[in-house]
């Protein structure tokens, strides 16, 4: 299981079951450590999420997928042994709002691999987001481009 | 979140994230412990299923799904921060087979509610196993029959 951060301080993921890397079909689960103050980019995918807080806490804040844009984020605790789910398509970020200790989160994704769509910021119009994929981690794991010498 | 024992001494069940209690749609999310020597039935379903070891050791056992009947099962250990996967349809049984230590694992499975065929050993062929649903957790959250009178 090859661990990374992608390019981001702070931050690290290991896809511990995957699609790509492990032949999974319907679920993925990674393990993600975020230093403090670290943030996920806002984002939404349109499939079913789950996290499990293993250590740490933070914040999830949820934009709205029925306005045009994300808005105003709700700003809901999370902390240690606490799940919480995000609804299909709906704008968050995850945000490790403590100052001192890591945050760290199983990560349950349904049909894998994840299609990420990430927003500037929150008042970017959900057409206007861009389209990621493969998504960081996945293109680790694709097979190369065919030589078409 | 309800706990129960579902009448098996020494094992544990919740429904982290469910179809039935929370609206999940794709994946369900269960977090067990097993006593020392604790052991769920053997049994299959077709679904993909992850396990995430969170404490204790313990040993998958592992049947076949192409011969007629599960046969001799598969041997192997598990442990603290270890994952695994059970393939679709593989008949398999979880044992805490520490006699010390409980066993806890958090567990993730595809298309919920999960429908489970129980064998009572590894040689009951695979038409012969029984159909258990739904299941003892998800029988608490199915809507009571309707009044026929």
């Amino acid at each position: 299981m090859y661990q990374s951060n992608y390019g981001r301080e702070g931050f690290s993921h290991i896809t511990i079951a995957g699609a790509l890397a492990h032949g999974m079909k319907e679920v993925e689960v990674w393990l993600q450590t975020f230093g403090p103050g670290q943030r996920t980019p806002i984002h939404r995918h349109s499939c079913e999420e789950v996290f499990v807080v293993l250590k740490g806490k933070g914040t999830l804040l949820l934009g709205s997928s029925s306005m045009k844009y994300p808005g105003q984020p709700q700003e809901i605790p999370v902390f240690k042994n606490s799940t919480f789910s995000v609804p299909v398509n709906d704008p968050h970020q995850v945000w490790n709002s403590d100052e001192h200790e890591d945050l760290q989160v199983l990560v349950i994704i349904s049909r894998p691999p994840v299609k990420i769509f990430t927003y500037d910021d929150w008042s970017v119009p959900h057409t206007a987001a861009k389209l990621k994929f493969p998504y960081f981690w996945d293109e680790d794991c694709l097979p190369a481009p065919k030589d078409e010498l």
